[in-house]
């Protein structure tokens, strides 16, 4: 699957009293890291949404490894490790842009909705785009 | 007017790596102290929106007069400063629960509209709550 | 083990524009549910830190079950499911507070370090509280 | 004064369930919009409190004219509206990418400290660089 590569500039609001990126700022990253996926692949998640479709956050998952310092030049690996017809996993790696050290390691599990929260299977463009994902191996 | 004290417990996600909690964080706050103002007058923000009206920030300010560090026992006092047909404006101080030294001041200016984002005036129910505020003081 | 049980009250800048509760503010949540449960045992967070300890998250899990929307009632349930030398797992639940739906359940990881980092084992009056925790079961 | 210009890719985390980016949201991008600023000359943040200087945040404010959407392409303008020996005043505008429209507007007044909270004058080499800023007018 393609694997999308995001630049992250750590915001001070991101800090923490503890010097460091505090542990949910690292969640929200995640998410800009899936809405550049799409971004890549030619859709985006204000459209998606606008089509009827929600990709409905069901599980989340982060491994802290090392802290992220206000200042550190970081990039974030994201990518779907599994794709189902009702559901989509994405795996989120945040490394330092210059060591390529692994800081924090994650995933999220994703439910296909509609507006009123009904479980349903990829619109047909959607399926398109996923097959480009895979030829861009 | 009704002046309503909120207790604050500072949140490590709402500090930063100056070690102190972040500006932005206190916006937060404020938001919190209207909402308690609402409810301690008998009404939620909650019903307030599901009868179709919304108070839209349309201005905020904030002065820093000392940090507030995680730890730091805190009250919030919330009060209306302007309450006109179609606009309310709250006033805002944060302050050392032991100390009582003002930490923060602030004001929220807010516009009534419906669902639209039309202006709006206050519903009868509200204009109520309202006089009984006044009747607080 | 002890079990605490906090009140949440949604806050509006918590929530997101699918009209619930933001997947990232559990993750804050639980911050405030661990720190509650050291309150509820004699302690603070920020004294702990003072004594030079720190609880380093070192995981994360959340399962999101039903979304949360503004307004809803609360319950937050926070006990540790595991106490090692070095290290404290904590588990949590948010709950409906009126229907006693599970909303969303989750975990931290803790690891014991001090300030620069160094791994460490609880100090002498951190493991008296965690035996009195015991007791409380 | 030179005037930097952001991009801003609106994150889902900074909606709220208005449909609409959360007020204290901007106040977040004003601090981006700096940072990018101080880049721009040629240092950052980071390096400034690494040489032991603090830019405190004493007073922000911000006007909100029209409703920013997630997916709305916007661009953020910084720039020093006044400059002193001991502080500095920054002035935002958020506008929509495509349309130019005024969505947001505000401002943030920062104080000059050391690490212990002593208001300081700039150092030499950030008076270089303000005189550079100066020049790009």
């Amino acid at each position: 699957m393609y694997r999308h590569e995001s630049t992250v500039a750590v915001r001070y609001a991101e800090t923490d009293a503890m010097g460091v990126v505090h542990h949910a700022s690292y969640i929200v990253w995640f998410e800009v890291g899936r809405t550049e996926w799409l971004e890549a692949l030619g859709t985006t998640y204000a459209d998606f949404e606008r089509s009827g479709f929600f990709l409905v956050v069901a599980e989340v998952g982060a491994h802290y490894r090392r802290p992220v310092r206000y200042g550190d030049p970081i990039r974030l690996l994201t990518w779907p490790s599994a794709i189902k017809s009702r559901a989509i996993r994405f795996h989120y790696e945040v490394r330092h842009a210059t060591t390529d050290e692994l800081m924090v390691s994650g995933f999220t599990q994703h439910i296909l909705t509609d507006h009123d929260g009904r479980i349903r299977t990829w619109p047909e463009e959607m399926s398109g785009i996923i097959e480009q994902s895979r030829g861009s191996v």
